[in-house]
């Protein structure tokens, strides 16, 4: 069975969740299958690798791209560096505002996580309007760092998100709607 | 160079973060070195097999613990389940309020993530006070599975957390004070 049916058999779909009107995909029944981790993560790497070039960073984004981004960089043997919600990284920091699916947020990313030219690529569970991953590039921008790729396991085609981030490259497995 | 000496190298004191009265440690520079993180993993993985029992499942708490305790679940072959912060996860959730280092939280388990009876392994990044992993317990106990151990990266002994979760066995790499 191919990775996009073997994970599209187990995730679930939870209408109205946080919030009405928003269809959230719950992925955590993946992590119940050792097998479907490991592919899922390395079905990514392998679509990274034949982009053509390789990233020297994966950059998870907090918390969800934290349950794959760090198995995508063992795979990679290349390190991970992560972006969290405002307040939560100690040292010094760039920070990022943005507007996503449901209300405000800020990220941070430490200043001396990536260096000058580093290729990197982002890693989320899901694309949805595109935010989160539009605002962790700007992190990489202010960082000036080269954004290969946003990776993510799922897209909603229909919120258009790639559309928002049409500077760099998409990689998805899941694709719903159009 | 043993496991421990090599941590103790990378991570970073923050003191006073995130308040006033706080030693933070940054585990964020052992994700530059991918041996370092896989090493680590295996480490405490070794540790909880040489205790003698086989987990069914390995637990991670949002954020940090999402970081380890996946790669840790791939090098088992087990599934990987999630504790997150209130009003995060989607479905049906046991949850628990409990006090922290600084200031109060509350964490959710999905009522479907565990099955009565799995032998579970907890795994953070760090045991301070103890409060965040007694929570975590109580929801292990709500989900009727026994927790075999407490897993994490760094102990802050002179905290003393490993007395607050006496009734299970702390497993941990580097030890500060005593």
């Amino acid at each position: 069975m191919d990775i996009v049916t073997r994970l599209s058999k187990v995730v679930k779909d939870c209408p109205d969740f946080p919030r009405k009107g928003i269809l959230f995909k719950d992925i955590m029944p993946i992590f119940n299958d050792p097998d479907l981790v490991r592919d899922t993560c390395q079905s990514l790497v392998d679509q990274i690798i034949h982009s053509g070039e390789r990233p020297d960073v994966i950059i998870g984004i907090e918390a969800r791209g934290f349950l794959i981004g760090p198995i995508m960089a063992q795979q990679l043997k290349i390190p991970f560096v992560p972006i969290r919600k405002k307040g939560k990284l100690p040292r010094e920091c760039y920070s990022v505002k943005y507007e996503k699916e449901y209300g405000f947020d800020e990220f941070d990313i430490q200043i001396d996580a990536l260096k000058e030219g580093d290729k990197v690529v982002l890693v989320d569970d899901l694309l949805a309007t595109g935010g989160t991953l539009e605002a962790a590039k700007k992190l990489c921008d202010k960082s000036k760092a080269e954004v290969l790729s946003h990776c993510v396991v799922f897209e909603l085609e229909f919120l258009k998100g790639r559309d928002r981030l049409r500077d760099t490259s998409v990689i998805s497995l899941v694709k719903y709607g159009g």
